[in-house]
Parts: C-alpha cells; sequence; structure tokens
C-alpha cells in the first residue's frame, strides 16, 4: 500500500464526464488498496477565459491580488465537481481550498512561492479512507488573502504536497502518456522516454516541453518526490522522472525542446561599465518579468550591447519598462524581436562528450538556419533561431542525435 | 455625506460591459460624496450553470457541503472583476470573500443562515476611501467551511452587511426600477410603488414577487435597516421599503403577488390523533425541505387528510422522503400535483377592512378559476389554484382591487 499524490490538469477535467472518468481513475486505485490524494487544476480553456475577462475590464492594467481571487475561482469549481464524482461512485471525499488546508506562499501575487504546507487534515482524512481534493495554482498569504502560483503552478502544488506528505509517488495525469525526445506535434518520429532524470527533465520543461511546470521539477528534485507523468486517459506506465544514478545508461542527448513564445530585446550602445547588466535587468526583475537568456557583447568602442529573452507575453511591458532606464544609462536604442523561438538539445551524457556544440551548429548551418543567441549548460545547448524555422530545426536535431523511433 | 450598501444581482453583473457600468454607478455615488460599500451576485446564470453541472455529476444526490463550494465561485468572480473595473477608473476598491471578512454562518449548506459580520476591515477600507467589494451569498461555518445562503442570498449578504455596518441605506440594485403592484410581464397595467412597507414587502417577496428575497426584507425590518430596490441601469426613486407608520395612508390591497413553481403534496387517510402533523412535517424539514401552506381536513371517519405545499424543486424528493413516514403512520395514500400555483393579496389596509376575503373569492369565482387551498394572515390572502390560471387570476384581482394604471 502506498501514498499516491495525483494531480490532473485541465484537459483532464475538462467536462462532467472527464471528471466521472478520473474520479473511476482514483477508485482503481483505491480499490488497489493505495491511499490518494489527489491535485486539480481548473477546467481546460477557464483560466484564459477568466483571465481575459479581468484583462479586458481593467484595459490591461490589472491589479494582481484581484486577478488572484478571479482565477483561483476555476480550481474552486473543479475541487468541488470531483468531489461530488467520487462521492457518487461511493468513494469518501472533500474538497480543499488552499487556505483551508493552510498551503501557506509568499506573496508575489500572481507568482507566489509556496513555503509550507499544514497536513494535519489531510492526514486525518486520508487515515479515514478519505480522498482529499485539494485547489491546485492556489495558495494563501500572511494575511489571508488569495494568490497563485502562475501558469502551471498546479504541478508545483501536486509535488509540493507529495513532499509535505512524503508520498511514495507524485503522478502528474495528463493528456500525453509520457515525456518524449521532443513535441510529436512537431517531430512525428518522436519516441516516449520510460526514464527521464530530474536535471533533464527540467531543462526539458523549462525549455518549452510542455509536459510539466519548471518549478514543479526542481520542487520534486529537491525533495527527491518519485514523479511520473502518466495519460489520465490510457494505462502505461508513462515516464518516470529519477535522480541520476551513477550506473544509469545515459545517453549523449535525451530530447529536443523547443519554446515558441518568446521575445528578444537588445538594449544598444550601452557605456561598458560594471553593474550596467544590474540597472538594466534590476527593473525588469522588480516589475516580476522573468529573463531566460542574457547575452553581453563588447564592442571595441567602449559601449555593449545588451541582450536578453522574455516571454512573448512580458516583450511590449518590458520594453515600456526600458525606455526609462535607457534614459538614465544613456544607452543609444531599444530594439527587440518578438518573432524568435528556443531551440535546445539536452541530456545528461553531454557532460563527458565533447564535441556536442559543434556538432549542432553544423546541423543547423547545414539546413540554413541562422543562429542569434547561444546559451549553455552542462546538460544542455539552447540556441535562439527566427520562429519561422522552428520546426526544421527541431526535427534536423531530433534526426541529428539519433532520436528518431527505428 | 452617508454610508451606502449597495447590491448588484446577476444581470447587473452579466457582463463585462455591465460591470464597468455599475463602477461607473458607484464612482457616482462616491463623487456625491457618499461612503459606499458593496455586495455582487455571481454573474447571470452562473450559478444556474454551477448547481448543473453539479447535480449532473452526482446523480441527482449532490453533497451539500461541496456544493456550496461549487456554487460560492461565482461570486468569487464577480468580485474581482467589479474590483478591477473599479481601480481601472480610478477608485480604490478590494474583494473579499465571506471568509475573509468574517461573514459567519451556521452549518447549513445550501440553506446557511447568518450569526454575525466582523467589520473591522470593512470600516478601515471605508476610512481610506476604499470601496469594499462582497462576495454576497456565501458565508463561512465554525470550522472554517464554505457555506451558501440559498437563493437570492446575496441581497441577505446585503441587508445583514448594512445592519453590522450601521449603514444609512441598503440600495438594491436590479434591473427593474421599484417594488409593482403586480409582476408587469403579467400585467400590464402594473404600477411602482414609491413606497410600501416592510410587512408587505416581507408578504410580496415570500408570495413571488421576484425582487427581493423574504430573507432580506425580514432581516432589514428586524434591524431597521431602510431599504430600497432601484435600477441599476435607470435613474429614479425606486421604491422605498419602509416601517409602517400610524399616519401613512393604506391603500387595501397594495399588490397581487404569485408563485409559480409550487407544488403540493396530499397525505390522505391519516388517523386524526395528536402529533401526526409532526411526524409527517418533521423528516421533511429535517431534510432541508421548506413547507409553505398547510391545511388539514379532518373527515367522518377518524381520518384526516394532510395537504401542504413546497416549492417545485423538492416535490420529489419529498415524495420519496414521505414513503417510509406514510407506512409509519399507515396513511392510506400519498399524492400530489406540481402544476399548481399560488396567487396572493397583499395590503396592510386589510387589517381594519373586513370582506376582503369574499371579494378576493368572488372575483376568482366570476373568472370560473376553482380554488385549492386558502391560507390567510392579518395581511394576505393567499389561494392555491392550478398553474393554467395564474395569470388570469393575478390580472383579474388587480383590478379588482383598483390597482390598475390610470
Amino acid at each position: 500500500m502506498s501514498l499516491i499524490v495525483q494531480k490532473y490538469g485541465g484537459t483532464s477535467v475538462g467536462d462532467v464526464e472527464r471528471i466521472q472518468g478520473v474520479a473511476r481513475r482514483i477508485l482503481g486505485y483505491r480499490k488497489a488498496g493505495h491511499d490518494v490524494a489527489v491535485v486539480v487544476s481548473a477546467m481546460s480553456g477557464e483560466t484564459n477565459r477568466l483571465v481575459s475577462m479581468g484583462e479586458t475590464i481593467s484595459d490591461g492594467q490589472a491589479d494582481p491580488r484581484e486577478m488572484d481571487v478571479l482565477t483561483a475561482s476555476g480550481e474552486q469549481v473543479t475541487i468541488a465537481l470531483l468531489s461530488l464524482a467520487l462521492k457518487a461512485q461511493g468513494q469518501r471525499a472533500k474538497s480543499y481550498l488552499a487556505d483551508q488546508i493552510g498551503i501557506h506562499t509568499d506573496s508575489a501575487h500572481g507568482r507566489a512561492r509556496i513555503r509550507h504546507i499544514d497536513t494535519d487534515k489531510l492526514r486525518s482524512d486520508l487515515e479515514m479512507g478519505t480522498v482529499p481534493v485539494v485547489a491546485g495554482f492556489q495558495g494563501v498569504n500572511d494575511i489571508g488573502e488569495i494568490t497563485t502560483l502562475g501558469r502551471g503552478g498546479s504541478d508545483t502544488s501536486a509535488v509540493a504536497l507529495a513532499a509535505a506528505l512524503n508520498a511514495d509517488e507524485c503522478e502528474i495525469c495528463t493528456d500525453v502518456d509520457g515525456v518524449y525526445t521532443a513535441d510529436p506535434r512537431v517531430v512525428e518520429a518522436a519516441r516516449r522516454l520510460s526514464v527521464v532524470t530530474f536535471e533533464e527533465m527540467l531543462e526539458l520543461a523549462s525549455l518549452g516541453s510542455k509536459v510539466l511546470h519548471p518549478r514543479s521539477v526542481e520542487y520534486a528534485g529537491r525533495y527527491g518526490v518519485p514523479l511520473r507523468v502518466v495519460s489520465t486517459f490510457e494505462e502505461g506506465e508513462g515516464t518516470l522522472i529519477t535522480i541520476e544514478s551513477e550506473d544509469m545508461e545515459q545517453p549523449l542527448v535525451s530530447g529536443i525542446a523547443h519554446a515558441r513564445d518568446e521575445a528578444k530585446i537588445t538594449v544598444s550602445g550601452v557605456p561598458d561599465i560594471p553593474g550596467i547588466a544590474s540597472k538594466i535587468l534590476g527593473p525588469v526583475g522588480r516589475a516580476n518579468v522573468e529573463v531566460d537568456m542574457i547575452v553581453q557583447n563588447t564592442g571595441a568602442d567602449g559601449l555593449t550591447d545588451f541582450t536578453f529573452t522574455v516571454t512573448r507575453g512580458d516583450y511590449d511591458r518590458t520594453i515600456r519598462l526600458l525606455r526609462d532606464v535607457a534614459t538614465e544609462i544613456s544607452a543609444r536604442e531599444i530594439s527587440g524581436d518578438n518573432e524568435i523561438a528556443k531551440v535546445s538539445i539536452v541530456g545528461v551524457g553531454m557532460r563527458s562528450h565533447a564535441g556536442v556544440a559543434t556538432r549542432m551548429f553544423d546541423c543547423l548551418a547545414s539546413e540554413n538556419i541562422n543562429i542569434q543567441m547561444i546559451s549553455t549548460s552542462e546538460i544542455k545547448i539552447s540556441v535562439v533561431v527566427a520562429e519561422k524555422y522552428l520546426e526544421l530545426a527541431v526535427r534536423a536535431l531530433h534526426s541529428e542525435f539519433d532520436l528518431d523511433e527505428e
């Protein structure tokens, strides 16, 4: 008998029939003798609908506190519906909002971080054979306000709950049956990986592989929560996300990730003096804009060009934000491009093999794809290319690194 | 400068444009120097949508605790949207869920009663010039669970809030511009009343005049909260609901109310012994079914027929409930009719005038409308008739008691 935390995403709870299906799936685990705690997202499309209403009504200058109150209502609906479905199938169940259970976060509305989860109520439910159904994505701050964890935050809620309960496994139940070597919608020959390391998964997730939210993977790695991505709709083992071990067979490249909704911003003609990076990125960070890749080129004239990428949704806001900064630091120009994409190769095997980068760049060059930015880490190499080349780049690299299905 | 509590119903906050209109209306009051606290309902149709999903998913046996979690999400959406709209128009505002503000209720899920409202946060907001936007319809019980007050509960929330804040007036902002002598959709000649007494309003509301929830009127009367029904969409004085005073001119009949969604149930052939009424109605009350009219006829054979009315939505459940009871008390039969309607004449003037009942019955007889049940109180007379006669009965009585617009 194990304790399993299961998270069901928006597609899995997209309508009444699917929620009844999820209830049956949970019942299967209960009948097999497992204890189950559940975390759910809002019904698919619901969060977008709420965000869109909120933004329309506030002319794009939406107050973050109120946006959290608004969007958190989506999960409230699904915890109630799933609890009702479980009860209708004879299974004891109880819904919990974040503040009812005590999912304590900081006060960064829209991007809150979980600090602590109270487990008393959950443990007593589990002992009674009750399935607690917890609202993902949301938390409560010190003064009792609703916070949300940002997009994909339900994954983080589930992993944090699994860590707090010391669960045997955290299952992310979704509409795909595991983690693939690339997005199967882009690469037909993509294969499901039966095992992937936390590190690889982290890179695959943060680089746009849509299966898991990066923060949840990071969290799972830190607290050693075994994480499994499985399909809600089909039987199967899915992909287990493990801690790297010595004797693991390590492929050179495990997968090709991509991120489509990227934008790059260049502040050019900046005096090349210490502290200039923080003068530029300070205000951006304080505005809660997440910066991804950063590149700085020093020119011969004592001036430098400073380029970084943000998600496309933050593009206009960041450009506006930088106007004042540019004047202050006497920059020559702010330019940008929001039709770019990021493509990355990821693999723990890269650590012990040289020449992977060259092979990647050669492959792209042979397809006439120009590389605009490069960023590397121990187990990944990312490049920024024009968005129109995205599919071609991913497919070429998938084949180059022998990932195509036989 | 006054303190006004305003309640906006589902139609008033039915879409983004209407919510922006409500924000402008509130701004008008602020500019005129008033303090305003707001209570809102869910967007029109939303509560029905949620209830229908909840009932579908639980095969009609919905758990009341979870139904409250589900339906309370509707008001969460509107408090956030209205706060966002107010802020976008430059007005400080803050949304509050029932548990955030402290709207404490008992634990009768779906029909909870307000026990106490904390006003600290609200008062400090009002002092700062902030408009607090409070979720109607919902409350929180002693163990932190969400409760709801039942249909129309937002009116009660508003009145309770006005009482707790000792507000100068509670405005019920709705899609009609006041209380009418009858439903204008049924009686073309119906007139708006500029003043109506709490008692009349209570009878008009509980008898199906859809403007206000009866519990809110009762509450307003008990705590002396001046209540005004006004239109959200048009300028106007609306109808003031007052405490009866000696020198008021009292019309014989102030209005004709009707209730369409009624059903009657008869338990026949019951032994005519003490305690039989409570044996029948006890289980019904414990199942939270509200019983309205009750009539008992004693026959010559020591047996009696016991008839009562419930809302149509409770009809099937009540019939099921009574099967066991009927066996226990050796009743001959349970029968019922869910195609009935209730029509009532209401007026404080009835107190001092005899012959009103006769005039009512004569009027209905002259239209060939059969009266199935009769119930009277100091200021109203109600009759149950077949639903198909409803409109005819209301129009005939409206004319009979000189209420038609000249």
